[in-house]
């Protein structure tokens, strides 16, 4: 007898989770992380679910019933560093417990039915986000993938073999429930929604590089300090996110030789920036970047700017979203934006039709150990996904 | 036969040397440093010095001649991180070589002499500048100093057994020798200089505090964001210093969670902050900490200063001064303040009679790389230093 949600739910909660905070630290391949990928094993089995892994570590559980095109649905389970419990987990968990109810409703596809675990999701080990989805996409190639290291210095083709991947082959329709990363649904008073698309998105290494000294005896005007020109990078580009209605964050950087009496040698920080379409997204970065080495060349320091990462806008199939959205009894679910990035967004980019599902978080809050969601919300979720499912299989 | 200063210097060259950077990595108690130590004891016995430790890792080389008050010299084997070769070493290896030049000379002292090496006087490991100093001295007790702890949540009382220490008992008179950290020198165009006075200075620590959120979904007026509130810290630091002719930096800075993706929910940032009078000092860490507090009221974060370390202006001996600068053949050696904290300003401060030469620094920078001495300079300090004990302890 498989568990029910609230069980499932239950027994991920002590996994990775930080005893001080209250946060998940999940990264990829390591002992937290891969306990869930043991657990999501077992409930496969438990649901005589078929495994099949490919050689990045992405897996799916099979539901053999019927043929032609598949429909999968999955989320990661995976977390930033001190994340929340909801991001990625949710969607997993209310796969499993849709599989459940289209059971007890006695529903038997046509279709194939897959659960799906997509690895590093969040980018938080090897800095690449929806590094598994894009690999078993191919929209990054293992040549590429295999040189990408942690922050120990630890290459992703040191814990993975690499190779190819074949999970996607079959799939005809990808659907991924998450927890809502902002206060759109709480606002709208509506426990689900479905997304529209995602709002482009890039993470850029800002390297400032100026001269260590000491911190007492080099005068103000003898200095080439770059924490100054990263300083005023930071609010420049909280000012220019604010005055265009777009998203701009540094939330990371590393500092040598970070002493409290040692004038810095360099600062290396990363901006993560989202904007509502592709040339926003370009213009905004560029006129962080202008303002930044005007900076530099009045602090004495240099700058290189490095987009590790850019995501065009992605467009949902809106007919598909349409049908997700009518799918439930009291009404439409609304059809919203998002401005986080998914592996859902990697699979519609590679021209799998997709869909997305979120439930409400009345905190609004996400990556963060405030991120939240009720049981009766994510229940709702779970129903509006199996209705989803069975609509797609049938 | 004892080494002579340049086959010293060359033996210490690669102990504790970044391949990369060519900065030294020598934290107290690490292995880098423990070798400096070993090689310490072996320079004592080849010149017959008695060797006594104390309960904190401080060590004296005792040249047992004569009787009354002591002349001790000496300076640190430790560095910042990624430090010069010469900040600390520089007077180590010039004290063994000025005790070389007076046996070469015939010198018999009628009081004892001493090598000495305080530990941790950068405070580049437990966060405390002059630690060893500030413990031999009892400017700090050992029951305030154990609980210290390092990076990795390593307490100072793991890694020395902590008790007293006598080895300052006998101390007549203190001289330490040092690389110059500024351009003073240069400016003069002078080989070696002495010291009148040691600037107030302080660490102090800013612990600004937000709320850790999505960095894509999160609206910029929905954010709590300590990055913003550290960045404006930062620049109000810089331009206070400049507008008050001091000096104040933030060198070092930790982040939680540091995720590209994760508006942080910690910011902790160091200021040193170093000035020419202790009320002078007073006011521009309190202007520094309103500016930051008014602007986290607006950022909707939370800040709290502490104030790690806080040293008053030291004075030194200006009768000694007087001595020790017109100790040479080609005229007065130039008597300058410095910035930078030292082993001597903890000594001095607890009422013994002290002295600091300087040697001149071709590029002015100290904690890092860069920083120089050439020998020919280093040399003119050796017999300054053999000049100075021989006059002290004659």
């Amino acid at each position: 007898m498989p568990d029910d949600f609230e069980r499932m739910w239950a027994d991920l909660a002590p996994v990775g989770r930080s005893a001080s905070s209250g946060g998940y630290f999940r990264q990829p391949f390591t002992s937290p992380e891969r306990e869930l990928a043991v657990w999501f094993e077992e409930q496969c089995v438990a649901r005589g679910l078929r495994i099949e892994g490919d050689d990045f570590g992405n897996v799916v559980g099979w539901w053999d019933t019927g043929s032609g095109p598949a429909v999968v649905t999955g989320s990661h389970l995976d977390s930033v560093l001190d994340g929340g419990a909801y991001d990625g987990p949710l969607g997993v968990v209310s796969a499993f417990a849709a599989i459940d109810l289209m059971r007890a409703r006695g529903v038997v596809p046509t279709r194939p039915v897959g659960v799906s675990v997509f690895v590093e999701e969040e980018g938080s080990r090897f800095g690449l986000a929806c590094l598994g989805s894009r690999l078993a996409t191919g929209a990054i190639s293992w040549s590429d993938a295999r040189e990408l290291r942690d922050r120990d210095g630890v290459a992703l083709g040191d814990v993975v073999p690499g190779g190819s991947s074949s999970l996607l082959a079959a799939v005809g329709t990808f659907v991924e429930l998450h927890v809502e990363q902002g206060r759109d649904l709480v606002d709208r008073g509506e426990a689900v929604g479905v997304a529209s698309e995602i709002w482009p998105h890039g993470r850029y290494r800002f390297d400032f590089t100026g001269a260590a000294n000491h911190a007492g005896t080099t005068r103000m005007e003898d200095r080439a300090d770059p924490m100054l020109t990263y300083a005023m990078t930071v609010l420049a580009a909280n000012k220019q996110a604010r005055l265009a209605g777009q998203r701009a964050t540094f939330g990371r950087v590393s500092v040598e030789p970070n002493g409290t009496n040692a004038v810095p040698s360099r600062v290396t920080a990363w901006l993560d920036a989202r904007c509502s379409t592709d040339a926003a997204l370009a213009s905004l970065v560029e006129v962080i970047s202008g303002q930044a080495s005007d900076r530099a060349s009045r602090d004495d320091t240099s700058l290189v700017v490095t987009a590790e990462s850019v995501s065009s806008s992605v467009a949902f199939d809106p007919v598909l979203a349409a049908a997700v959205a009518t799918d439930h009894e009291g009404g439409d679910w609304p059809i919203i934006a998002t401005q986080a990035g998914h592996d859902a967004g990697i699979l519609c980019a590679a021209g799998i039709p997709t869909a997305m599902l979120f439930v409400r978080n009345p905190t609004g809050i996400s990556h963060s150990p405030l991120e939240q969601a009720s049981i009766a919300d994510c229940l709702v979720g779970v129903s509006a996904l199996a209705d989803t499912l069975e609509r797609l299989a049938r």
